[in-house]
């Protein structure tokens, strides 16, 4: 299945990030053809870019363009309202979303507003999250503004 | 006034994109003191980075911070849905704006989330981006995703 495919796209980027001591969230973004038109992670900690989420890294290195209907962004956890309001603003078509158990975001408000969300419920994104989120609580909320 | 003081900053930044031949939208984010942690303007054009908005760079410019509590993010323009979900997610207490008549974007949304917002309905922001839309509409237009 096509979209199970891209996410590991965004598995790379996270595990490339909690490689790098990072915060292990990952994301693409996918033209309506299926072309990958970038993609990106979380870079808090490597940049000490706190703008820098993996959905809005992903959406920068996808460079300008003219619209983003048809385009899918893929995220390995569940957009928070800064990469949702991203979502949002910019008529990406569909978010296609590792999980959203260790975190909830604004996906629900996504699919109110058209957003077409299909979520995955990935074992190995779970686990990628509850693992970073049980060893760098302090890291974690300070990614989240909690 | 503070606010109206505060808003000379994000002008400032405005301005200064306008000569740059960007987007003329520009922002500051105070802390809690009165001290100014970033400022920014928007780079789509400059950077050839979309995701670079007045916003979003003025908070990246302030680097990591483990708190929000009680800052200001003084822009002047209303922020769009990218912009506001950046401010509801790491609670920024408050959101002073140049205007809201060129563009409305999703300050509503914030004050029913309890974000505190302050309209200056400045005449000066106004003409900044009357001009400039009327000059580049398609731009415009790509910048907040129409």
């Amino acid at each position: 299945m096509e979209y199970a495919k891209w996410l590991t796209t965004a598995v790379e980027e996270a595990r490339a990030g909690l490689a790098e001591g990072g915060v292990p969230v990952g994301a693409a973004l996918y033209g309506a053809d299926g072309a990958l038109l970038g993609r990106g992670r979380n870079r808090r900690v490597q940049d000490g870019d706190p703008s820098a989420h993996a959905e809005t890294a992903a959406f920068r290195a996808a460079g300008r363009q003219r619209s983003y209907r048809g385009t899918t962004m893929v995220t390995t956890l569940s957009p928070c309202w800064y990469c949702s309001g991203l979502v949002r603003q910019f008529g990406i078509s569909r978010v296609v979303i590792g999980e959203a158990e260790t975190f909830h975001g604004g996906h629900d408000w996504l699919a109110e507003h058209g957003v077409e969300i299909v979520l995955l419920n990935d074992t190995g994104c779970k686990g990628l999250m509850h693992d970073f989120i049980r060893a760098n609580p302090e890291l974690w909320s300070e990614d989240i503004g909690d």
